[in-house]
């Protein structure tokens, strides 16, 4: 990688990865949710993170590159994780908890990297790649503090009497 | 894991090996960092992320429990990602931007999990550990916050043009 436009690219291959990967988690986090209110709240980031992916897909078609995705190694181990503490013989008043704490690690992650790639954007003048990356930065903050409001108003309080 | 409290000792194991893995990369990004503004951020981080971990260490001899490590997957992901883009073949000019970029990604990971570590500690009514967390919290977001203006300050400006 000699410069920004090359990292930039990069940074977009890592997040496109990322999204197919959490494509691939939220239907079994759907599955998992015990709470109606934190299910509705997977299947609804789960139609949105479908959208993200279509973003990446437009600045990628912008650019004349293909997304030839680079594994995202962060979000694979962040899922793993998730997944290890499922399969673990885990109460189911404390599944959502789990559920949660995971869901706001990938959420933090794509924001730590979609601010990343709007920071590269600006400075690469992509006006127009800096509003699509915004659009997702804001509606992982929404989802975030979603999940926040849904664990500490249900979700911790029966789990810390269970 | 049966109830909050387990899980809320599961995460601060988790976050206990992450600190661990954090130390040990970043002398390496210290010593690869070309920026002296970034390096000098990178050797207060390495100094706070030990008192971070010194925090957790407090915590588990208040409530009579071992750190035991979880292996902290996520943040080994993040790591492995960081790691690779510095053997590839990485121009100097970008060298600091993939290290920003990498360590951003650590600062989300943490902001995340210490998030939930401190909702779960208010709900467990342990008012003391809520303000260890809330000090790690607070100087996440200030490193995070930090970075971010070496970033558009400096790195960028200079890897857009190499």
């Amino acid at each position: 990688m000699e410069n920004l436009m090359d990292l930039y690219v990069h940074e977009l291959r890592d997040l496109h990865n990322a999204e197919s990967q959490i494509i691939n988690a939220l239907p079994k986090m759907i599955k998992a949710a015990t709470h109606d209110e934190l299910r509705n709240a997977f299947e609804d980031h789960f139609e949105k993170t479908k959208k993200q992916k279509e973003r990446l897909e437009n600045i990628f078609s912008d650019l004349n590159e293909e997304p030839n995705d680079v594994k995202c190694k962060g979000i694979e181990g962040i899922i793993k994780e998730s997944e290890e503490l499922l399969k673990n013989d885990t109460d189911s008043e404390v599944l959502d908890a789990v559920l949660i704490a995971s869901a706001q690690r990938v959420e933090h992650y794509e924001m730590a990297a979609y601010g990343t790639a709007r920071s590269f954007a600006a400075r690469l003048g992509r006006s127009h790649d800096v509003r699509l990356l915004q659009e997702t930065l804001d509606e992982e903050g929404e989802a975030d503090y979603k999940l926040t409001s849904i664990a500490e108003r249900i979700v911790n309080a029966e789990a810390a009497t269970a």
